[in-house]
């Protein structure tokens, strides 16, 4: 799983949460091309052989471990720190995990649940997830971010307009991403790679999974975006749209509700049509389907769609 | 614009606004094929000549006409009525507004803008925008519903559980679409066609345009959904993804502003990079930008992304 390139950040420099005051473990100058090895969401908490019992280990203060900070020469408050990302050797195991008190229906699904994945590294197969579904991969970084201004420790989970934790799903192959820095340096650090995911990450879980990842860091002097802001090379969709989508609906005033909506409704219609439990169905929903905002003008209703491809049963 | 069909509704059989108790203007069995002959949704007030004074003038009352109501025979509450939309013939004449008062950024855009558009009727060309903008095009329904229980009339602006004004940009052709049943004979309608449009529909308007279309309906007993569902028979955005996406982002608490954000966002980097008006750029935004909500578990930070098809700028 490991990338060839001058400059390598090991997995064992890294960190949890976010700080300026953290130490750099390695210095670039715009233009370099770093290989960022990323543990996986669990910090290796899971393994072959591992159950539903061991979520309920697992400890949150070591989740979300990321590889750096990388100190980018130049680079100063107010710049744009552009990113192009080239290549991801994954590791070829993950997995995907209802989390007690985490996820979009933590309210509906309370106890806890894993599915282990063994996936092919050259990604040109299908992840089987049963004998009915499998899944076409497509990976790509989870938390990409820069320090923050605010002095402290700021929690890994939720991501900020430096970035961090977005779980954008084309954060992938090709994609240039600018994110706003900050700080001296701007301090990148990268983790949380998945092999999949849809729009919403909807159960709190992808396929998580570690993988080396390749990109290269520029400096844009004077170019701070409000928020990230990427663009992707090509099209997005192209491994899952073959056989097209199943959708649901949630429609009312409030577009977290028509979120939850829609995806209960999703899950109802795989547990009826596709002879799924409703927890399979909820961990299937988040690595690949879509939440989508249909439309946001028709006050006071709102429409959130969820996409389900297809091409997952075959 | 005329499609053949046994059954045709013409644009004169119809109505504002859904109730109940509106007489049926045709009646038709399980399986019959349609041809709904829909307005505008500006009930054809704009035309060739008309300019952004027009908007001001437009009867709200009058907007968004209904094609319908059809009675199918064996519907009743209860009951799923099972849409399949066949074919559009697209009028090839079609208008874009930013109304005040409406749509996703209505605080910043208080004055009214018109955009014309003439385009090919046969779809198989791009509509211009500009000189240096061209939309490839795929015509839906932006309104399809079938009557509310409740008595009264009920505005057409917010789609409800029966559906209505979704404006879901893939209610296209080859689509099959399922509503529940509120009464006896289901009383389907459909208007508010567009020529295109992106997630969001985010100016408030999209390529409104009159248009024929057909489609087959069947009344599947005692499967009424909660809210509708469709399956789409193949992949939805290759007309637009070759080129790939520029994405904008919003990130924060509240999925509403994180969807401001993240068009406001695009309308700046369009502005910037694009030589646009600020309307421009948001009334393009709302005929083919995407909002998608990339992440809703990271609490207490959801990122709502917007995604612009490259391909619009060749």
């Amino acid at each position: 799983m490991h990338i060839g390139h001058r400059h390598t950040i090991h997995d064992h420099d890294g960190h949890l949460g976010w700080n300026r005051a953290l130490q750099p473990v390695m210095r670039a100058v715009s233009g370099d091309t770093i290989t960022f090895c990323c543990r996986d969401a669990g910090n290796g908490h899971y393994h072959h052989g591992s159950t539903a019992h061991d979520v309920l280990t697992a400890d949150p203060h070591a989740s979300n471990p990321l590889t750096g900070p990388l100190f980018v020469e130049g680079a100063a408050p107010g710049d744009a720190l552009k990113v192009t990302i080239h290549e991801f050797a994954p590791s070829g195991f993950g997995w995907t995990a209802i989390i007690p008190g985490f996820g979009l229906l933590s309210d509906q699904f309370q106890s806890p649940k894993l599915k282990l994945w063994d996936y092919d590294t050259g990604i040109s197969k299908p992840a089987v997830f049963n004998a009915d579904a499998s899944l076409p991969l497509k990976p790509f970084i989870g938390t990409i971010g820069v320090a923050p201004a605010e002095p402290g420790t700021h929690s890994v989970i939720p991501p900020r307009r430096v970035g961090g934790n977005m779980d954008i799903r084309d954060i992938a192959a090709g994609t240039v991403l600018y994110l706003p820095v900050e700080v001296e340096g701007a301090l990148l650090s990268i983790g949380d790679t998945h092999a999949a995911q849809g729009d919403g990450e909807v159960c709190g879980t992808a396929i998580e999974s570690a993988m080396d990842v390749s990109a290269t860091v520029e400096v844009i002097k004077d170019a701070a975006p409000k928020t990230p802001y990427f663009t992707t090379p090509g099209p997005i969709t192209r491994h899952l749209d073959g056989a097209g989508y199943d959708v649901t609906t949630g429609i009312g005033p409030d577009l977290m509700q028509a979120s939850r909506d829609a995806v209960s409704a999703m899950i109802d219609f795989l547990a009826r049509t596709r002879n799924l439990s409703a927890e399979d169905a909820y961990m299937l929903c988040s690595v690949c389907g879509d939440l989508k905002i249909s439309e946001i003008v028709d006050a006071p209703n709102w429409v959130v769609s969820f996409y389900f491809p297809r091409i997952v049963f075959g």
